[in-house]
């Protein structure tokens, strides 16, 4: 197995709130097999490959919990637009023009873009996902994938069938590297029965199920005028928390909605900047972590971002809670690190071997250029991450113990051919 | 003078809602002679410096309405605190300890970040305010400095001094790029008594004031308390308002207050990172917006932020007040991007000559690198710029004329002898 050998490096675990001065990171195949302290004392002549990371800080991989990959096709065309406007007038009309070109190319550009700033691991809900599942598989990302599910006939029962067959054709493919999940898209476009289905396919097939909940206040309110009841506890009644669950959003929870989230461990995907841009809101993040709720981060798709950022995401959770709580204390600089990290795998179901550095785990790790003048002086590494660094930051990127970034450049795609592509597949999709 | 020639980038004037997708700038001595839209035609020999801005945009520099730049030493030291221990237990501290070396080799830190992040004029608010002065005359940067002041005894009557000494060796200084304003610190350091004389001198020395105003709840029920009145209504009443008058902060407002802002056409510097991070809350920016004031944006100290980042700014205040007020299309992409160029300007009384690239205004601009992911498609750079761009996308800037960052290098300062001055006076003001 290839062995490589990171040292030199400022270390931040993620498994503590504290940092290694000055470290070094040997991976062998796939995964970590020691982070040491100090500078490396041994032979460099075993092994395959040697970065000398001074200078630099290593930090574990990010993992986005939540988006659509391709609708970077739609960054920038459907902005400070009321919320029915954007989906209805802009979005949909779009995505009713997408071919499977479309969506591989835009889910090229955003992989890009995601490699680029550091994220290891994304998460996607999308339609055409062969060509989502061949990108991420080809540029060397981790992903887990969920075919997109609307409920209402006819496509509810086509849709299903090629959630399944999807399944058996992606999943654990990629050595491991792809996992897919069950993806009804929301209680507002999957009726009851349809969600009944969902659960029971998702226990036969035995994945888990991610969904959006809650996403806005009109959602919510009107769940209750039709189902009696908020969106939260519809899907308990429904028997879908009875499955591993992945929430995304839910921004207008009652505190019964958050008890319910904690007692069935749904681990929910909080998207801070979507919810902002689209005027949904204000995730009560704050409440949710006092109940032990898992949070992690997403950016959501780029149309309503419109980056696939999560370093923005870190900080703006770390800060916008403080703000609307008036509670400088909310949501510390070593939570929004972990909700990024460690929260952001258990979020996925993948905590037991992604999130850290340390020995066992998959080594999907990140450096940092800490040369520069937002990461001095040297008081806290972890603040410094949550509160000064950038996506651009960001120079090498392992995953599964593979390089793929290197010196800002993603080893495993073609940029040029990239922009190339995706405006040649605009002109066609944007044309009057 | 010399000739400066930009081409082939893509332009943002920030006179319009609107970008030439190639075009050229012409620089003459420290002024915008031309700015013209398609591939430049003229012969290229008559000028001193011919960029090739292929692939890049070219906009106004970010102006940074409020800060104290030689916080940067305290980034990181005291974060995720309540307000009262963080200003008491951990900045007034050292802050007691600081030399005018410390303050000089703090703000060049500042400088150094905000020259690489596109921000081309700062505004100060600080004491041992000659460094300061010396760091912005060297570093090429534009800067808006007040000797900052308390207005207890002792202190008061000689900071007063300090600052009209200051105002005489520096206002106008480096060719106008540094000019002078007077500034009290806030209504609940300064006694009315002591905003009196300072009115009295802003008016004889022809300077506005910049001040702190109601920044968090606390303080306002505390001025109502003492003073029966809110502090915006207590200025009013002092006469400050009766002077060009800069407001930072401006998050805790009545109604009345926003009126009286607007009728003394008060400038208001908006600094949402700060305000969430330290729990302050967030400012009826829609409000403000609605009653004409003018609202500029700043980062303030690093103790707070913890970057000096107005690309992040930008886009805070475009998604923030979104989010809380649920709507979607407050503060659009456009009024954000002016809130940090022109409405900048306005907000430190700059707007005749600053903010926008147009023949006649002052050469102070930045160029991004847009071949990057984030950046495509190319469906709205007004968007991309405010929604997806960042600090480490700027790779050269110009300020009165003169090229001060190109290719990401700052040419004006030694940015490795920097980091070896800030190890140095921290190692000293941290000491146990």
């Amino acid at each position: 197995m290839a062995r490589t050998l990171i040292h030199g490096a400022v270390i931040v675990t993620a498994t503590e709130d504290a940092w290694i001065p000055e470290g070094y990171l040997i991976v062998e195949g796939n995964r970590i097999q020691e982070v040491g302290t100090g500078a490396y004392q041994g032979s460099q002549e075993s092994f395959d490959r040697v970065i000398d990371a001074k200078g630099k800080l290593a930090m574990p991989g990010l993992i986005n919990t939540h988006g659509h990959a391709a609708m970077t096709l739609l960054r920038g065309y459907a902005d400070d637009l009321p919320l029915q406007t954007w989906l209805e007038e802009r979005c949909w009309p779009v995505e009713d023009k997408m071919t499977a070109d479309d969506i591989f190319w835009g889910t090229q550009l955003a992989i890009l873009e995601m490699l680029k700033g550091g994220t290891t691991t994304f998460t996607d809900m999308y339609f055409e996902m062969d060509g989502v599942a061949q990108a991420a598989k080809d540029s060397g990302i981790r992903a887990v994938l969920s075919r997109g599910l609307i409920g209402f006939p006819p496509k509810g029962e086509a849709s299903r069938a090629q959630a399944i067959e999807f399944n058996e054709k992606w999943h654990g493919a990629a050595n491991n590297r792809i996992t897919v999940t069950f993806g009804p898209h929301a209680p507002y476009t999957c009726p009851p029965d349809y969600l009944k289905t969902v659960v029971a396919v998702s226990e036969e097939l035995n994945l888990p199920i991610q969904i959006h909940l809650s996403e806005t206040a009109r959602e919510v309110s009107e769940c209750i005028e039709q189902h009696g009841m908020t969106p939260i506890k519809l899907m308990e009644e429904l028997g879908v928390f009875s499955r591993p669950t992945l929430a995304a959003h839910c921004v207008h929870l009652t505190d019964e909605d958050i008890e319910i989230l904690a007692k069935y461990d749904v681990r929910v995907a909080h998207n801070p900047d979507s919810n902002l841009k689209l005027g949904s809101g204000v995730a009560p993040v704050t409440k949710m972590l006092e109940k032990g709720v898992t949070v992690g981060l997403g950016t959501d798709g780029a149309a309503s971002n419109n980056n696939l950022d999560m370093f923005e995401e870190m900080r703006m959770a770390a800060m916008l809670h403080k703000g609307v709580n008036q509670d400088a204390i909310a949501v510390n600089a070593f939570k929004a690190l972990e909700m990024a990290t460690t929260d952001g795998a258990r979020a996925l179901f993948l905590e037991e071997s992604l999130g850290t550095l340390q020995a066992g785990a998959l080594a999907d790790l990140l450096l940092l250029d800490i040369d520069q003048p937002h990461f001095y002086p040297r008081h806290n590494m972890i603040a410094h991450l949550v509160y000064s660094a950038g996506s651009r930051d960001v120079t090498h990127v392992l995953i599964d113990g593979e390089l793929v970034v290197e010196d800002r450049k993603v080893l495993t795609m073609d940029e040029q051919k990239i922009y190339a592509e995706i405006e040649r597949v605009c002109a066609r999709l944007f044309a009057e």
